[in-house]
């Protein structure tokens, strides 16, 4: 959840107050903490953006390869490679199954993007993107235990996508689909999904769901609402929210999508709306629900689909000002508001506190309640993988969801209007994610390996500790270098 | 050189004599010694074969990522990943040449293959591919220091894997394909290079080609021969050979292609022959040569080419009784044979020898004079890698045999029969062959990056030895365990 979802806001843009955030500061205690909160904050964003290009420099990029095995010798190049690696080629050849026995395919997830939407970005080619998957491939391994590689294409036509993923999948036991462009990633996903045998994942739709769902969950735990009484009001129709929707009626199969509203950049999504006939050519996913939402019949902006709602949640662009704070005075009492734009929600969470709302979350580290991707892929792969499931179902993401929410109150913290989910640093947040994903495989009958419970919860706490281990190994003995002092971030340097 | 080159040889096999090599034990210690040293190194070859399998399943596969730098805490993620990354992006995005900077991309390479060729073991598929293609990349790894990745394609169409390797190229800053069937090979090799600005390599020729003539050139040292004075016999038309035909043309200049003589399974390769006309569709660059080699006009087979031959470069199909090995006695005095098919050389070494030549070498490493690609394609991608060489010209790959050849006689080894390269585990030979790569890319203006002698010899010997004692830490560290006594093989066991 780093990029705002796709799709701007005009028509609410149109209508806006640019506010006067220093005037904010005069309303009180409860306005000043956030302002130096955030001055601290954007400084630090600042000097990480600062140190980072250096830092990328003196390493030369972030991920590399290395030897799962021994080599002692001749004797080991002949039995990782000719005359020995035969035998192994054999027995795949006969049963291809073998592949995940005798080679790293089953840990093994390819970083896909064309850089067609990177971020907040917009579209900088294959080239540009590298950094960024190279960066989540990082993640992959030290969050997740698993072998990522970043795979940039230099295409950005669809079927070409689909082919080039096609093509290179033998090798690779799933593959995350990155900061694709909207629409053409739903094509994509649905059709590389239907045509290979490993789990194919766009980060940004399903991921992004699933930690926003878990985000949910457990805000509506909170204020003591039930899923099955609340509205929603999404603002943005971009991967993230399309996906988070779909999930969400999965769920729990009583929200009503009659009490969801949808709102674009050019306001209420409806049947009836002009562009309604021609947008449903270029973007059927999004329309396929103008027919199903808005029981009321609503016509408007965000200010008309906000009256009244229980849960706000917008991905829509990059704020402080995307739109008026005191629209959310509408919403219901112990209104939930989920500003998830990136790097600046599309208004701050004290405005939107101001305005009445309980809970606010964003993508941020430096707020509470950050619903980040992070807390979801790692071990969302991690189950899947461990277990060799063919797919991941919307059931399986359903499962992660619940197992951040849960994960939130493990080791005795109790939720709270600043407390919704746990942070990504903690590895046994991503082995319950683990453990839960692969038990639904497990029940849905998509894994290849059925482990028990306490195998999936030891396999991936090993695999996690494993790679952390490895970088702190090669850290401790000189191997990884610590960066020159004047590069370096100061991390317990104190920003006045 | 491990797979022979394609095309058996029924024409020759049609008239040979299998040889009874229980009588050949007759004829003296010639004889026994190396039937001694053969069931040893046979039992030895089962041997890895044998455990090779299981050690695959111990490990599960060979090949993973892990971090060039370091990770601290949340912090570091945010150098690596969002916010911190988008600055390299955005200068990527303004100048593409930085992202050999800002990304691994310098020192990544895809090896590639669609598993239409494997080892000898023919048209396998990209699964069964998989660990001949991760044993490449850990050797590319462990003697290279370069970052490999293996990509098996789910194609075997040859536009279709140009336009996937093509597709995949941004984020690597080569290409190795492997196992290519013939004839398709030379045209995904030739139109990938035009349409890639990185290196694309084709080990089974170019690489293959470079030991080979190095392995030439010491062979005429050690004989007292000149390259312009000697004729050649080549013995298999597939990859390897024609690669090798043409370096060897360009090498000197001065070796007239007149006084070369190409045989394929159907014979003599001329203009006259039957299958000329509708082969020279199919397999151009190999009737190209019809037309220029072959002066005196021969007709026949292998054993009318062999007559007064100086060399004989055999990459046809494995033996041990390819062809007869009296033939060899029609050759010139002091004959060199390369027999180079894999794992059984087309005749046993002490059969050639006994027919009279002087001097003969082998793909095994098990006897004397092994011709190995290991020798070549470490250094030659370290070289051209470190000064970021937009190409492998054939005047690099000649450089890299020159070097390799002159790496012989490092460390004051003399040249002589049984000592015409050296061996694979020596990292200065890789750092010699990547210093004279570099430098000729230098030297024809081909590299971005126009390293110093010194500069480059430093470079290649830090990237090897950081690989290599990479390794060696984490098996020092118990993180990558040795296997299990009992799945193991003992190196030093006595096998009688």
């Amino acid at each position: 959840m780093r990029g705002a979802a796709t799709g701007g806001s005009p028509e609410t843009k149109g209508s806006q107050i640019v506010m006067d955030r220093n005037a904010s500061h005069e309303d009180g205690n409860d306005q000043i903490e956030p302002c130096k909160q955030t001055k601290r904050d954007l400084d630090r964003a600042d000097r990480l953006s600062r140190v980072s290009p250096g830092l990328h420099r003196f390493y030369q990029g972030k991920l590399r390869t290395g030897l799962k095995c021994v080599v002692r010798g001749l004797d080991d190049y002949g039995i990782w490679y000719t005359p020995g690696v035969a035998a192994s080629c054999k027995e795949i050849a006969q049963d291809p199954q073998k592949v995940l026995c005798y080679t790293n395919k089953a840990n093994a997830v390819a970083v896909v993007s064309d850089g067609s939407r990177v971020l907040g970005l917009g579209n900088i080619g294959a080239k540009a993107a590298l950094p960024v998957m190279e960066g989540k491939a990082l993640l992959f391994k030290h969050l997740g235990g698993i072998d990522a590689y970043p795979i940039v294409l230099d295409t950005q036509d669809p079927d070409e996508i689909i082919r080039a993923v096609a093509w290179i999948s033998p090798g690779f036991g799933g593959i995350n689909l990155e900061d694709l462009a909207t629409p053409k990633c739903f094509r994509i996903l649905e059709s590389l999904r239907e045509r290979l045998d490993i789990p194919v994942w766009h980060d940004d739709q399903q991921g992004t769901a699933a930690v926003t769902l878990a985000g949910v969950l457990n805000a509506l735990r909170v204020v003591g609402k039930r899923m099955n009484d609340v509205s929603f009001c999404i603002l943005g129709t971009g991967a993230a929210n399309l996906a988070f929707l779909r999930i969400l009626l999965l769920h729990s199969g009583n929200v009503d999508p009659k009490r969801v509203i949808l709102v674009d950049s050019h306001g209420i999504v409806h049947p009836g709306r002009q562009d309604a006939a021609q947008a449903m050519q270029t973007n059927p996913t999004k329309w396929e629900y103008a027919a199903i939402t808005n029981g009321d019949g609503r016509r408007g902006g965000l200010r008309e689909a906000l009256v009244g709602a229980d849960v706000l949640i917008a991905a829509a662009c990059p704020g402080p000002d995307a739109f008026e704070a005191k629209w959310i005075k509408a919403m219901a009492p112990d209104a939930i508001a989920f500003l998830l734009a990136n790097p600046v929600p599309e208004i701050w969470p004290w405005e939107a506190k101001k305005a009445g709302a309980r809970i606010v979350g964003t993508g941020r580290s430096d707020f509470p309640n950050q619903i980040n991707n992070s807390l979801g892929f790692p071990g969302i792969f991690r189950g899947t993988l461990d277990v060799q499931a063919r797919t991941i179902t919307d059931e399986m993401t359903i499962a992660a969801a619940e197992a951040i929410a849960s994960a939130a109150t493990c080791g005795g913290a109790s939720l709270s209007e600043s407390w919704l989910v746990p942070t990504m640093m903690d590895v046994d947040v991503v082995v319950e994610v683990a453990v839960a994903v692969g038990g639904k495989a497990i029940e849905q009958s998509l894994a290849r390996c059925p482990l028990s419970e306490q195998d999936r919860r030891e396999t991936a706490k090993r695999r996690i500790t494993d790679a952390q281990q490895e970088t702190e190994i090669l850290m401790r003995e000189g191997h990884i270098p610590l960066p020159p002092k004047n590069m370096d971030i100061h991390p317990d340097m104190d920003v006045p």
